[in-house]
């Protein structure tokens, strides 16, 4: 489901056969200005999606609007600023406002929340998101983490390898299921182990993994691990997750890992508040 | 699109063109036996599409799988209960985990969320969502806010008709707009009129509105309108809405309401903690 | 099914891969200049979706084809009047004719059959259509209807209710039926009971139906029901229906109903002639 | 849209997000019986589809249906017989009712109307339909029309080679027209040429053609074309068409001709009484 | 499946949620200039469908790109030659090489295969195509099979009647399958018969097939069918298939056979080499 | 597109609105039994998709179709032998012939083209196919090519990262290119980087790529940079592609590649023969 067919289906749902309000109160023909305004200090992101609501709305009504970012995603914004500028049929933006609305403050809400875990990372390590994103929206809030100033873990099942525990339960032994992966994915794949103990990750290095995922461990439980996995292999990537909040984060940033991983940075963002203000019609 | 179209989506999503990992390492006819877990005390929803995704991995990974529901939609569960019981495919469980759970970490933690709106109301006022949802996922946000106790407001823009101030300001009156919705909507919709101040309320009533939503009013101007509009006529339907905490709410329950409403009840839930755990393989 | 999908999946099902004919006769510089033609005296309906057919064959063809309207939607025109003008591609004219046919002659049919409903009412009451459509047109049908002058009545399953005898006798009562549904649906929909009997429209209007659907009535019966009906609550919405035709609509448009249904309007349409002749090329 | 596809549509399209009056009303549980009752005279067709859309609303509720066939397609039933008796899922009764009731009214209704053309006929001429049909239905009405005992054209524009005077005018001769088309179309496809004319049709006889369609005559032109016609090549097809009803076949049945078309064998039929009696519940 | 649907699911293959490589490394607003070049002596095929390649690419990149055919379909070039050259988009550019690349090399592969049959036929019989064709690219198959100068035969199991020894085993006799398939098709059909042995042509020609199919023949066998069915029947028409190599056919193309059918042009076919080369950037 | 959708695709375009020829000679509840056979020593590629075609006929046709497979996919068989055997409605084997063929003969004919790739590579290097692929069949032709012993290259443009000198050029430099390319995608993703030179290999093995594609180099110039790559770093992934031919593999076989690439594994392989032998009916 590309981003077109995202933004009809969406239309769908909240359209469906027609805008009983709009299409009896505003005439075909009038014309309108809006503002899209914060309504709290956010960080923007959406704009693409936001354009093409509105772009499609104006398809199926036959109107014309235009749309001007004012600013961009990624922005960090005051509340009361105009983060783009619509003009045009005004029935076009009436019946788009919801839509675009929704998409706008989902997105803008991930990027504003991922901050604070981005801020705590300090540059030192790498913080991503996880495969715990909204049904359908994934590329939206992975692309929504991104402008909050975080990184993507791998997009989906097909473009990476993680080997949880139930996988090594079922093959038996941590080496042999790094050993069927490897026969089966192509060359430019990394396979990555989840590790929850330090015998765990003693194994999985010696597997040969090219990356360990240290899986809900504590503070000194992971300095140890990463110790250990160093002085085995200074390469293999590292990656931390469980329960990691802004103030963890700060806390392990200079302990030697590589990357650290939190499904909160999606699961746990709220909407942020963003309304289309008509200004003149 | 319906939700068998919903589920195959955000499986197309999740597994692409297949799970590297799973295929590597689980033979296609190991068996196992998973649990449904809650991590957190929490209001169970969403078990018809756990099932579904479930259903539909197993039909295409020609797997079988049976799901046993342990603790239906509605029920309030403490930490590490079992929610439900999984039997079947190896395969199945461990390709299916993650779209399963981020629909019922998604659903449950709206179920979970409203409780506290609904208990502020004690059954005094219908608490209802808006159209404030995650576009694609209405109908089951929908659902998932009635499981948690509360009610729904109009679906789309196309069953019910809600005037708002831009709709006014382009027909030039609210009496203007009201008949012009009369006339094109058929017999059983209802018209409701958005009224910012005492005044608006006055002609909103007087142009025959069904229902009026008083909208971004304090406590005390919400109180003199109430009192105003049943005094004009004692049946019309009387919604407040902007900003409704469950603390507002409790404070308002009591003064002549129907209906308020709260975008909040959607967009201000987060996920909630659910795990599938593999017991045997 | 949003028009252009539907659209799209006419012209499928009568192109499929290629016109045969047309590819073979037709140079694809070709090009021409046709009118639509009224065959009878008719109501004129249709003009957007067959704009929109010769659109996406040129969009298919690589065409150009431009459309205008001479006597729009709603017009009351006479035999040999042309209604539209198209210039352009030959091969989008030819290969789009049967397709645009097809709608305008379905949907001016429709609205020319709808006026002697509406004439008969006399604008005292409402006449509306009911569900009874073709499947997948009923967006068009329903447009047809209010261009030939009539109302809609609820457009589907989801956007009003309207409890009959079957729900009746699976609740046990009218009463506990309306109370069911009022608990559940949202507070801009209206409950319609329908009513064979005095007795019935009594108990409907006793459990607070908002409108009752007097349904296969005699004109005798239905005078005593809306009498009895008025004087229990006035500004209940009577609706009736059950063979109704023009005259029997004539006899009854002062006996105080609000609303008529009929069935017929819809399905007892006949398609109207029209044709697409070449005038140069 | 195959069958599967055009009933899901019809269900969406009816349907929605759900059927507010039978989920208020009907418990998940319910089971009844009901039977399609033919109200008027009528030859039966749509089982198929009918019993299909039943089958998919038992899917989507979880319900489960039987539908037991009393009279097949094609069967010449009497006011009150019943046709077909269903039993199961109360809800999936209700909810799929009006959907296939739509489809067999239609469907039925064509395969009555078509009955008088074909008696007109005394299978000495084959009466055959058009591509003036609803569009999307055409398969199912195609199918209406041999149910009742008619024959079928062309399905669409890529399985018949039909030239008409609009693109004998582009090439410049009827000549030229045929080679143009016997050049590009496989060889199972035959090639009609219509004539309006007796020139136009020894013109088209002479260029090959393997079928003349003699359109808009008046009788006695049509027995000196096909005279003509035969007398040149007697295994030329000869079908004509143009204002073909069932008594002007009659007088032409025996003139020599292979075919007569009538688009009206669809376009002027309407739709037959039927309804769903639940008998027990 | 029309193009832009074949077009676009191509695309979602090939890309996905993001080309990793070229969304890192080049920037949006990059341009450059591409051309198509021959990588071998070959027949140009496709330049319609990778023109919309890089349409829908552009469309989902926001791009521009122009695409100027520099030798059209059917043009035989030698290596090295430009057939096509891009301006615009270098993201673009790349992103829908390789999909753009996969639809020309087989089509231009087909129809530079084509060549050689065509020329042994030397225009005294139509070689033509099967059904033996890819899944999905039916329709560009068979277009680059004209292109490379062949004919086509039946499109589908829709738009021909050819009763094979299976289907007369079924009912019992050539005579009797002749007339079933007589009775339920449409007049613009010709019914076509394989035949295995002289008998089988004896029969299917007495039976009054329009057509024979002498499949899996020797040339002897072969030359004494054709003479004999001429004797009964000259209009008869002969098709040959088995084996059929441009050797053969140069043999066999005197015989009096109307038609030779090859899946070999199809599926025989190898994929010529193409390259996009960008000149500018 | 999954395995269900393109089999439903590959019918809707063979079958369309009916097979003509079937539906006239063969009854409805004809039962039948039919082998699939091969014509030509083959390696078995398909059966999972040649199953789901009868399968999806059957659900079209209301047959009953059981599929036995007596060769599994992988098995090298000799011409004559059968590789499945099909009992059931002769309707459905007849309707689904070919389409399954069509797919059979495809896939079988990769998986049996591989097989001289790999013995050529006897197990010292890993010979991988490229994303030249026939549009929309990707995964099934990569499924084909593991078949036959060969493995896969990365799937598609989201899952691997390859550098080609395009990439470079538009950057600036190699070391650029690595850097940006790092920057966005998620840590188990490779960097692999396209070298033509010496100096580039050079260039991109001190650039950090993690594989490098030494691509239409000679032999001698391949064992230089192997050489050369192995002394900088030893666990680089050296990858050799252009105009790999089985005899050249075996040439390369020993010089301490890891990987070679070959197009030609999919779009050199012609189909192989399978028929469809009705055995009893």
């Amino acid at each position: 489901m590309d981003l077109a067919q995202l933004v009809r289906a969406a239309l769908d749902e909240d359209i469906g056969p027609g805008d009983l309000t709009t299409e009896a109160c505003i005439d075909d023909a009038a014309a309108g200005e809006g503002i899209l305004l914060a309504k709290q200090d956010l960080v923007v992101c959406g704009h693409r999606v936001a354009k093409r609501v509105f772009k499609e709305v104006a398809r199926r009504t036959g109107g014309l609007l235009s749309y001007e970012v004012v600013h961009d995603d990624g922005s960090r914004v005051a509340t009361r600023t105009a983060i783009a500028q619509l003009r045009g049929s005004l029935r076009t933006l009436l019946i788009g406002e919801r839509v675009a609305l929704n998409f706008l403050m989902r997105m803008s809400g991930i990027a504003t929340h991922v901050g604070a875990y981005v801020d705590a990372a300090s540059g030192r390590l790498r913080v991503v998101d996880t495969r715990k994103t909204t049904p359908l929206l994934r590329s939206l809030e992975k692309y929504a983490v991104r402008t909050g100033g975080a990184h993507n873990h791998r997009y989906a099942l097909y473009d990476g390898v993680l080997i949880k525990d139930n996988h090594i339960a079922a093959v038996g032994s941590v080496a042999r299921a790094v050993t069927r992966a490897r026969a089966t994915v192509h060359h430019l794949v990394r396979i990555e182990v989840e590790a929850g103990t330090l015998e765990q990750l003693d194994e999985a290095v010696k597997a040969g993994a090219d990356a360990v995922l240290l899986d809900n461990m504590d503070d000194a439980l992971l300095r140890q691990c990463v110790a250990h996995a160093r002085a085995m292999r200074p390469e293999v990537i590292l990656e931390a997750s469980g329960n990691m909040t802004p103030e963890r984060i700060r806390g392990l940033r200079d302990i030697g890992l590589d990357v650290v991983s939190a499904g909160g940075l999606v699961h746990q963002a709220r909407w942020v508040d963003l309304s289309l203000d008509i200004v003149q019609s």
